[in-house]
């Protein structure tokens, strides 16, 4: 995708204007395809609303909304009903809505310790999920393909029972991607190195789904996740953020005035190899004191724990192994405070270098830190705030997620059915 | 300005969009002015060319765009003339061309050791230009004010003589500024906290100017300085560039898709504080390992030669003092030589880090790297490919300016100028 590849998130595109990765004469075709996407937008942004009130919010004339959204009707995009006005007198009014029920996105992530599988709804409803722990490192590329193959083969069946249509599949994966030939090209958290993932995905389910496959995509978990992250906040006004997502490695999603920043070839957003302080630790890439070797999940537990508690096997469930973390925290075990008290100033460190590059207005701690960030966030604010350059910190607000690990499976939905958003009429 | 401050770079608007800073509904009249600027941001871009093309380019019909030709006219941004075609046969055609005569940007920019007044015409030729080296931090807010009003003045009784309008006049400066109060919030490098320097200079200069007083902008000085580098590079394809400017601070003006990243609140670009080593050098904002105490001129000028060394002596011009550095270096002066290689390997450390975080296509090198640069810019490069995540460091190409020291003013004037090109009918 490369130098065309633009995200545009949570507004809805201004009528008459065209989607900004189609430059160009515009013509009827094109103005009606735009508009057809605003209403689109419209309706997921600010909810439910009569015709008159989509003409009146987009400036859009009333017969052409009408027209707009008959044929929105016909690709059973949206539907027409009655408001749900409780306690309200008089008739009530006939209200267009989103029509969530034909229409799906996948979203599949093969983190480093799980393969997560799920579908949104055309409204954001999720209507499956499933997610099995895998050791994705210790199995290789093949191995974890199958597997996530069988469990997108079961999604589709689920999906085709039910009569949902899914517009798209991303898959999610902890590196750099090349998204033009949809390959893994270094994912040092799970060993990966060009990895075709969408052509070996593809072949894998091609053999054993009942329902029909869609396109497949592949993109980086922390850009996915901050798509996740910004769809939460939509309408708040928050047009600038960034989101960090704490695994083994550090990865982050950045929102430049409300679009994902992917950079010249899609690479952008690689922050976990940030080099902090080369008297540190060793990393996976090779070279010293890298940003996720202080605050990545190894760093914590590490920190935290000698190599033979309990916390580090890999056989319990990572939520269970945070919640035992915590639990440590809260009972005062000095070495676990001390290790937070670490993490929580290096995690500020390397956000104030961020704050200071990209000035955001929302910080969003994703990943693992959702599970245990609560301990040490008013440390990592302090550290954020004392640092950065910019006055009051930038105005920037450090805040964890509430969809933790979740999130890029999630990202990779909504990804998915921005195709629909964008273009209404070819879904 | 804030959240609505939006800076498209170096295309036209495609017709029938609206500027991304109006969002609403779309009317005739946003639609003309929409068209308006593209017409004028195509000129620019590709040159003058027929009325018929300017149809084929833009996709509008060959009626509006002879009316749109014709206000353009009348307000005095482009004329009709006959194309100059060597050697060519046949009846030569009637091509619209921008008017450079009689419309004008103005640029300023206030550096730790001079103050550069310019003006460029419409279509980017620079029209006035006077330089005076100035000792600012020393010389503190008011005097160095009094004497940038009094070379503004010089340059608006200049413009009005020639009949020359300026558009808007911006202010460059170096360090974090709040656009919407047009302060300079705090600029370590020259001393400055909360100047009101818009303000200041608009009372000061109403006494003196003969011409006319145009509206008057503050901007981070690498952020213009990023302006005007991505105006030499119009056309090229080049979407995402980053610019480090380097005098006795490190600034950067980052462009991503083709848009100034500003942030939030317009503050993002500040790199000269990452903190790249806690172990190394003390830095003027109170802490240690500052990119700039690495990279930026103190340094290099430290590292190459002892204090009382003539390198080091203000009252000579800094391009004198560079042009000796730079004979050292060639004559093999082996203190000269290592500290150039420190450099570029500190500069190549950073440029990586900022490379992972925001995957640019090119990195263009301004300030004092523009006059000493090639002595090290392949130990620079080598340096990035060996760190950048991505492969083949991302599509990266690090370069050196061309501009050197005057692109801060030049983007100044460059963005005063865009106003004319977003909302000609307003200027």
């Amino acid at each position: 995708m490369g130098e065309n590849q633009v995200t545009e998130l949570g507004t809805a595109a201004p009528p008459n204007a065209a989607p900004p990765d189609a430059p160009g004469p515009r013509d009827r075709a094109s103005i009606r395809r735009t508009n057809l996407s605003a209403v689109m937008g419209l309706l997921r942004d600010s909810g439910p609303r009569s015709r008159a009130q989509i003409a009146a919010d987009t400036g859009l004339p009333k017969p052409t909304v009408t027209s707009l959204v008959a044929e929105l009707v016909t690709l059973g995009l949206v539907r027409e009903g009655p408001a749900q006005r409780e306690g309200a007198v008089g008739r009530p009014g006939t209200l267009v809505h989103l029509d969530g029920d034909a229409i799906c996105g996948i979203g599949v992530e093969i983190s480093t310790s799980y393969v997560h599988v799920l579908a949104l709804a055309l409204d954001g409803t999720q209507v499956y999920a499933h997610r099995v722990p895998l050791a994705v490192k210790e199995e290789g590329p093949d191995a974890t393909l199958d597997v996530t193959a069988r469990h997108v083969a079961d999604c589709l069946t689920a999906l085709d029972r039910e009569g949902r249509r899914p517009a798209g599949l991303t898959l999610a994966l902890p590196g750099v991607i090349d998204m033009a030939s949809a390959t893994v090209t270094y994912a040092p958290g799970i060993g990966w190195r060009d990895v075709a993932v969408a052509d070996a995905l593809r072949t894998r389910v091609g053999r054993a789904a009942a329902g029909t496959l869609p396109p497949i995509a592949v993109d980086n978990d922390a850009k996915l996740a901050a798509l996740a992250e910004y769809a939460q906040i939509r309408g708040s006004g928050v047009r600038d953020m960034l989101c960090i997502t704490g695994e083994r490695g550090i990865g982050a999603g950045i929102v430049n005035d409300g679009r994902l920043l992917r950079g010249a070839d899609g690479f952008a957003g690689e922050v976990g190899h940030m080099p902090l302080d080369p008297h540190r630790n060793p990393c996976v890439c090779g070279r010293h004191g890298c940003w996720e070797t202080m605050v990545g999940l190894d760093a914590i537990l590490r920190l935290a724990a000698g190599g033979s508690d309990p916390i580090h096997d890999p056989g319990l469930a990572l939520e269970d192994r945070l919640a035992d973390l915590r639990g440590r925290a809260e009972a005062g075990d000095p070495r676990t405070v001390e290790a937070l008290d670490r993490v929580a100033h290096d995690l500020g460190l390397g956000l104030a270098l961020l704050t200071d590059v990209l000035n955001p207005r929302v910080v969003v701690l994703g990943g693992y830190f959702t599970h245990i960030g609560d301990r040490f966030l008013d440390r990592v604010r302090e550290t954020v705030r004392a640092r950065v350059m910019a006055p009051l910190a930038g105005g920037c607000e450090v805040r964890l997620s509430e969809l933790g690990f979740v999130a890029a499976a999630y990202g990779g939905a909504h990804l998915a059915l921005d195709a629909v958003y964008q273009r209404p009429a070819l879904s």
